[in-house]
């Protein structure tokens, strides 16, 4: 029995499945070799991290492909999966992947140097997608997929794969997440990151006791943004179990504190840079690429989220042509997309569930 | 010819008064002795900022009040007040005072030990009122207000003279900010607090050299909040003669940079902790505060403000007997109740001017 060390999920601190943190679980690895990455570098025995659920039918055309999310892991879609829900295992072959850097797959917390902590390349979506593509028609004999499903940098991961691989994608459902990183979430991610790299700990990503003060800090920055103003103005954290906001606010610097600084610095430098229009063949034009999905949309943001406002997905919407707007409607903000608040994880479920129904 | 420093209101680096640093300029000096904050601590020597504009008539009823607001100064209002403007010179008398620690009234920045930096008292939204108070009716000889008008943290004085004094007090006009500090500002500020604590060069308060690392974060967060997320999407920085977000980012960390890091800590808490339900009487019932108010309210919160969402102004005006709601329509988010964004300083203009003729 592998020891588990276990903290919260940074959206919410209470989704449906706490984060299991990097020291040994039930996670497999695919070895990716020599791996390049779209910034040029490569990296030597690069792993990708996955579970599966599920068995792949006959004709192959039952996988559904779940991508992390920030701070996130291969556990965080568990409240979609399992019998009964949008993702019953009766039917489908569902593959959950780890992000890079998020401390399963490769991560500058666990690769050896030369590419060590501040020395690991740059990472962008696609390379997540890539990796996921190579691990599905490589290892899984996965040539298509019946749909990808992701809340927030796993939404940007799904709009990713529709773009990058438009035969190959049915459907997609990007949750709380967006096809390009607005210049809001830019500066707000710039906020996050630069709470930590204030401590002097931190010394470039060169540390060797944690940047507690600066982990501490992002962990206050962080908590305003995951759910919505009202949630706080109703003092929901009651729902959670907090008697006060010191309390809840503890929690979150503890969670954060169980976090590696730099890879939590890495996937919000991904989360910053993503935009589908820089896909090889679009030159940069946002828009044509949304202009190339061929996959069935469901885009379900929350009405309530304050990182990926509604107006965003509503003129992704405009513009992707078979797509279908379903606002969650919650008052826990981004964290409704990882079926955080009363009533959230229901409305996921059936909504993807009558979605995939369709057709 | 007194030397002046010039820096950018942070509220958006443009609003219509740059705010002038506290090295010598216009203002006058009320001296108010030795001052007890509601905190019990008392202060030797303590001193408020203000200035004037126009003359107080005869029948000494055409005094308005406009306190000063986060990182302002006595300079904010001056897109309200002139000739033609809501605040004609020509009509009344305008006292604009400076907040304690803002760098003019007295400030962990300007008092000598044993006072100094972090040894300064803690304060409350109600000591600027009380100190107020003293100004207008020692000093100046102004027993009625015909108004009090503030923005942001000069809202939330704006509330506490309506509660405090309301025989005094004929109309308010708190343009976004609220009664009270709900949990998710009280959060968010927790978030722009801890981004400069986690620099170790603010020592606690006692640093010889600024904390520029932690200013610099603070910064970066402050950047996200201050405006909305469709500014952001729209590019408005643009508007502001930025050519890039970086540029934006820049310009926001000089600004900081030019702050005192314990004015800021300071200002930040008072902002935090206010609650007109606290006032003596109230026994911490915001609600009956509320409805003890005789003046004349007009609650001006801006449709896209991230710090004072609509939702909680719509919900005291509910409580507020004579109140009148007058979103600012706008993208400019907070910043617009500074009349940042075009048509913002025109819209309260024309809104306050008739709100005060009505009667």
């Amino acid at each position: 029995m592998m020891s588990l060390r276990r903290s919260w999920c940074l959206v919410c601190l209470l989704c449906g499945s706490p984060v299991i943190l990097a020291d040994g679980t039930d996670n497999q690895i695919f070895e990716l070799g020599d791996f390049t990455f779209e910034s040029g570098a490569t990296l030597p025995n690069a792993r990708l991290s996955y579970v599966t659920h599920g068995t792949l039918n006959a004709s192959k055309s039952n996988a559904i492909l779940v991508p992390s999310w920030y701070s996130g892991d291969h556990h965080g879609y568990e409240f979609l999966i399992g019998p009964g829900k949008a993702l019953d295992t009766s039917k489908y072959f569902i593959v959950a992947t780890d992000m890079f850097a998020n401390g399963f797959s490769s991560s500058p917390s666990n690769t050896p140097a030369p590419f060590a902590g501040p020395d690991f390349p740059e990472i962008a979506i696609r390379d997540n997608v890539n990796a996921a593509h190579r691990l599905l028609t490589e290892e899984l004999g996965v040539d298509h997929l019946r749909a990808v499903i992701g809340f927030s940098m796993g939404a940007q991961q799904a709009f990713q794969w529709a773009v990058s691989y438009p035969e190959m994608v049915e459907v997609i459902v990007p949750i709380c997440g967006n096809a390009k990183e607005y210049p809001f979430g830019f500066v707000r991610l710039e906020g996050a990151k630069s709470a930590i790299m204030a401590d002097s700990a931190w010394k470039e990503g060169r540390y060797d006791e944690p940047p507690e003060a600066g982990l501490k800090a992002i962990a206050r920055h962080w908590a305003s943004w995951g759910v919505s103003q009202e949630w706080w103005r109703q003092e929901a954290y009651r729902e959670l179990g907090f008697d006060s906001i010191e309390e809840r606010l503890l929690a979150a610097e503890a969670s954060w504190l169980a976090r590696d600084a730099n890879n939590m610095l890495w996937q919000a430098k991904m989360w910053q840079r993503h935009n589908v229009g820089d896909t090889p063949g679009f030159d940069g034009d946002f828009e044509k690429a949304l202009r190339s999905i061929r996959a069935r949309v469901l885009l379900m943001p929350s009405d309530t989220d304050l990182y990926f406002p509604l107006a965003d997905a509503e003129s992704e919407h405009r513009v992707i042509p078979d797509s279908t707007l379903m606002p969650i409607p919650s008052i826990w903000g981004h964290s409704a997309g990882a079926g955080a608040g009363p009533g959230d994880a229901e409305f996921l479920n059936q909504s993807i569930a009558e979605f995939l129904a369709e057709k």
